[in-house]
């Protein structure tokens, strides 16, 4: 390895520092400290990579898939279609495929910390709200649904916010015009994480109006992720689940 | 008047039918039927004209505000700046000034009827809400207001929903991310009118977000105005609320 | 039930006053009053729940329908596709479709009450009309309807005002620049419901360019739906139209 | 001249054809043609240059209208404030200056032909019509002025529709929704402009819902101009009025 | 007939002049003069009625052709698919149809006045220009064609220039960035009618930012109609050049 | 209080459970459990209320500082100008001022906890990272700031990103095309907060386009807020630091 | 050839000078010099028209391919599908396919100078950046590809740096949030092109989101090119490492 | 210096390979490499740093102006006001200012070497065409100005073409609708930076129709740059320079 070699010949004598400084600074960083880094990284998240399937080349997605199950001994896909799991299936018999997530994985036994409330307004929210259920659990998260508790029928929400406010993160995921997220965020002391779906039609302009309404919130400790975006929502809200947790 | 003349001929035998039908075709509009037709909705809608005083030159304005007043025995005006409310001052000295909602009036003794709910969002919503209440008044509706009740802080709203569900029509005024006028929707029985404020800042654009959080409600029986349009608002209330109390 | 249970620990002395508030404050919303508050909805309401058949998956529609038949003796559906239709069938052999509306739906005699006149601006807009009719039909409303009265004709749309003066609630449905809605705003008394339709090309960006023209109506009096949304302008109709006829 | 001293060399033999042809394809469109096509075009359009005043700095705005007074034996500016107009009253003592549609001129005596309508939705369309109307006058062309005609009030544009009928050009300036040019474009046979204002608020948009109104006409015959473009509206209007009167 | 029988009794003295006025005020426009005026527009406008086919229901398509064919002895359709013109032609024998316009047609022979110039900027435009030039000729117009002149290559405009500048009216259609239109502008005198196309990808918004480019022509006597609207563009230079040609 | 005097009535008998039951299910949230919720909410939360001064009128604005520092022992108020500051200062000699964040304070001494990471992109972002930074100290969080970081030097963050790193949650402000949220996004395992800014410029839509970057972000773990919401990135900074450092 | 006659008509004396300056400027550009210029530009560029395939119908594509063949001994085609290359591949053999970028060629051997560095922030970027580099190479430039070197994973892209700052020109190919364009720009010395793409989801906008936030980039000497436009970056690209490598 | 030691120790035999190497992993880019990358970009890079004066604070302007001249015997400010001048004169009392640019600068002498070509619709494009020329200038570029050469009046254009054409780099300024970069492109070899500018009012959107007219640019070598970015494409048009006359 590169960087070995430098410092060995700087040990040795055979280089100078001034060389060396020179050789450092201009060069190498995968040598040097920039795969290291790579590594810190995926050693502090924890969080094992999850292969965005979507346009992905068949061969391509069969070689990632293969590789991700042996270095981590499981495996997860989002928006996987039901061709590709077909595909995949082939080369992994254990691969489970859910076709509302439309996620494909295999996991390993693990058990789940905390908790995360994922809430949609309406059923239709539902796809979007499991691929971010799905994502918090496969790391290792405690996750509980709460669905189709949208404010056209509040005391549907009312009635489970008692369980909602004891999560360490709320996810809402609403399309329409997305007010779930403003109502949740009045109701609970923990971070709400809003996802706009593109559930609706007319001006709702493919869930730009429910992303809009998520980001004007008047609730405070609202923040909100791209339209549709589950897995986001899933990864985020196990980053501050974890936080909660980690003293546990 | 051109239309009598033009009967009488026929009635005289000093024109014919031909020529009769031809020029009533051809012609008068105003002479004949519209001018008529306007007096008819005049008569029929029950609501006097109101000025609406923006960018309205001094004369004009003057003008306009003393032959309403001399026509209905009262006169109001929106939008009306301090500036304006000045100079009118000089020429109506009864005439009485709002700075919150920007409306100068000498409004007639009348018995209000009927009920409507006037709610907003936040305090910085009540000048909207103000044009829209003391017009649905000038225009002899009952007005209950409810401010500052928005989703921030739900138990606002819940503590007064029973009084709001007795209105013939709730008005929802809200800026941000609007989404008072959803959730009223889903509490009450009869229609909600919607009312973006430009309340806000940065992505609210100026309130086209609220707009459209509004026209996507997941709530049936809201309708939407356009942004700030406190005095639209007040307007279709109150033939809402007079429907209502038709036969009272 | 719960409540019950709470009451009657106090009745009998074995919860103290200051107990039973705290389990109040904190609890059950669905025990105590929402459920009820629910009840209390759709009793006074008066309007049957109606199916959003879009995007249903086919077991879920099936149970809705057949369930909503049970409670209500009538069931409807919007925006239900002839595949839907087909399936659905099967299971109500005495579903009734019109493909123009995509309603499908078994209905109860029913008198029906005052008036609600439909407009559209030209034929394309007929479906989306049509659903707003029929909606409200089924919720107990007269309904006359004048299609294709544009105002690049306007001479149809005068032939007809006489008539559609005459109603408690005009709705105006429009696509390409949707001016029907201010135009018929400006001759009638009652309120009008702006219905934009996705009909046009270009600029018309699938809706938004009739809906902006409605939302900046000069006309007073006219409140707008989302795009194509005819079952919103038919519900907000029956509740205007039920306010107007509530005495009779 | 270049060219004439090119063609003498060939004519003189002093150079040969190829040389020529290079130098005639490299080179001089200002020596040849387009200097010369530039005159063409005045000439044939028969319309003296217009200043836009706004942003031009004083020293520069005094030079042109004093040259393109000295060039025409007249001159005019559009979007001229107030204090430009003092200033170059200085230099121009019998300069004119109209305050409601900015345009600052001196005039030659001419007689208008034709005829041009110029018809506004509102009052506070009424700068930019006078834009438009004095732009066209000054053309030479016949303007007559139908202001306040809006959808709103349908019996006033009725009232008046039969002398609109009669120009060869109809100009309608209109803001807020911008209805009134489908319906004008509906009553007339001749081409219809249409000119949207800023006039409005909220979703207007500035200017751009009038302008999606106008470009999305149900009717046939309407093309559109930029917001508030008066200037633009009078000059196309003079262009297709002159082709109209070209033989009488 | 209505407006007979009423004119009748006043001559006859069986109605007097006061009931006779209200009648006439109320009533009846279809009766009296909007029916005339309807036939008089017609009448002065010239222009057959033409059929925007799309969405158009199969019996209905059919109906209109057949009527009109009738009425007028010719018969146009736009936006025609080729299964649209299967099933006309079963019909209508003589049914000719260009698959590039999709316009469907039997038409009368006719002898053609005045120029319209109609420009594309590439080959891909030619679909829209054809639709605008076939209309204009359809009306009776002359019209010649001058494609793939675009600003990319100004030559090829420049060198047909000589050509367009005699035409009454242009019809500049472009997509992409759209300046097609703006250099005509400055090169000819007669009104230029700008066509934004769809055709681009990416920014150019489905033919919005070709439409802007054209609203905010710096070019004088440039107006626009809606994205692929080379029916419109057809029409109004039918009317510019009947105008140009009307004493011919 | 009246759900005192209720459970009271049960207790003594004098009220029986199916009355009780029913007056609890219609009536009165306030009396009963809201305001007390609230509280409950309050004290979860654990974060004084933060007074948005913009817009405030004076009255009201003085009353609130004044009730808040009375129930608090401290105060703050965000979007504060340094005329409003004047005023408050004359009721609240105390009362601090900080120009750049335009917060007004009075703070009581806290021992801060944990680690928040507030980071700009560039110097003129610092104001809205101020406000956000001041929040979350004045939450009782430890704050660390990293100002003038921005992608186009990158060494300036690579040389910060190891204490970064050590931060429970980072906040990224950027402006123009917010880049930073993605690049920190990527280099860190805990969450990221980005704060659109309006800083910029032409196409930078006043802070839309930097809001669609960090929407889009390839990083995981990154949510946004509203552009220049400072505050709003502050509390939810607070929310989830609290969360990290609860049982430290 | 036209303007050989002509000059030889003034060299023969046949046409004197006043004449032929006429026919000169009135006429014929096509004939006198634009062609050429077309020529000079043509052959000043250096660079064989590319033939964008898409919606050219087929007859057309087969020509110009083989025109361009005849011409330039080479030819291209971009975004060229399947179904054209299969027709194009009947009448050139020797036509070669690469389904990623989608251009069909025939190319001449040629020595590539000067480098170009194509990035991309993911792999779904690569058609469009192979569509460009492979434009680039057509045109004899040298092309190193840098791919999947997006912000989120910087030590990817820092690991190239080194090499990427070698090249005259840099092409930053990124969809999503489009980040990789500034960060490059801040660290290279040379002009970065930035092509959006489409690639993405939700409030991407199909590309926009990328490309405002290319234009709005905080590092200097970075310029965009429309969504997914890799052949322009590839022209571009070529013209500047062209000037770089002149005197090589 | 921080590496210095670490080297030293390796050399010393105080630190082994391993504890080094994980040092460098780990830390510190700034104390190794980045600030001499920076460094190294400077160098490479020629241009020396230009302040953005816009909103800068009065102490930290003048203090940066100040360490830029000391440390590289010239400065220069973009976006400087008047008053922003005043402050900074009576530090450096050599500063010149020029208000139409608003670039305030000491410049040494240098000798400029290649050409630009910075061209302008109109007139009012000239303030920002003078920033982009004066910064090219200070980074020792030639440049020569073509102002007020826009498309409505082609023949000034085309007069100038033959000089614009030798330039290595074209500069195309303009406002409105932009159609000058797409014809320029069209008749020019080298690149051409599109400015677009916020020139125009209505539709221009500020400035967004002509970027979306030159994104969208059908001639092939034009990318573009942010609204009003003078400064941004004179940086980038001295790159481009400085390329094609680096080896005269």
């Amino acid at each position: 390895m590169q960087i070995d070699t430098l410092l060995k010949a700087v040990q040795d004598g055979t280089m100078d520092i001034r060389e060396a400084k020179e050789q450092l600074a201009r060069a190498p960083f995968e040598d040097l400290g920039f795969a290291k880094l790579d590594t810190h990284r995926a050693l502090r998240t924890g969080f094992a990579e999850v292969v965005y399937c979507q346009n992905k080349a068949d061969d391509f997605l069969v070689e990632i898939f293969k590789r991700l199950l042996q270095t981590n001994g499981e495996v997860m896909g989002t928006r996987c279609s039901p061709q590709q799991y077909e595909l995949l299936k082939k080369h992994l018999p254990d691969l489970h495929y859910d076709p509302v997530s439309r996620i494909a994985k295999i996991e390993k036994a693990k058990t789940r910390t905390g908790l995360i409330a994922v809430c949609t307004a309406g059923t239709a929210d539902i796809a979007v709200a499991e691929e971010c259920a799905q994502t918090a659990e496969f790391f290792g998260q405690n996750v509980e649904r709460f669905y189709d508790i949208g404010v056209s029928g509040l005391h549907r929400l009312l009635a489970k916010i008692d369980r909602i406010q004891k999560a360490n993160c709320v996810v809402a995921v609403a399309g329409m015009e997305g007010a779930l997220a403003s109502v949740i965020g009045g109701l609970v002391a923990n971070p709400v994480i809003a996802v706009p779906t593109s559930v609706g039609y007319g001006a709702n302009l493919h869930g730009l109006s429910a992303l809009l309404t998520m980001i004007n919130s008047c609730s405070n400790g609202v923040a909100t992720v791209n339209i549709d975006n589950g897995f986001g929502a899933g990864f985020l809200a196990s980053q501050i689940n974890r936080l909660a947790t980690r003293k546990e």
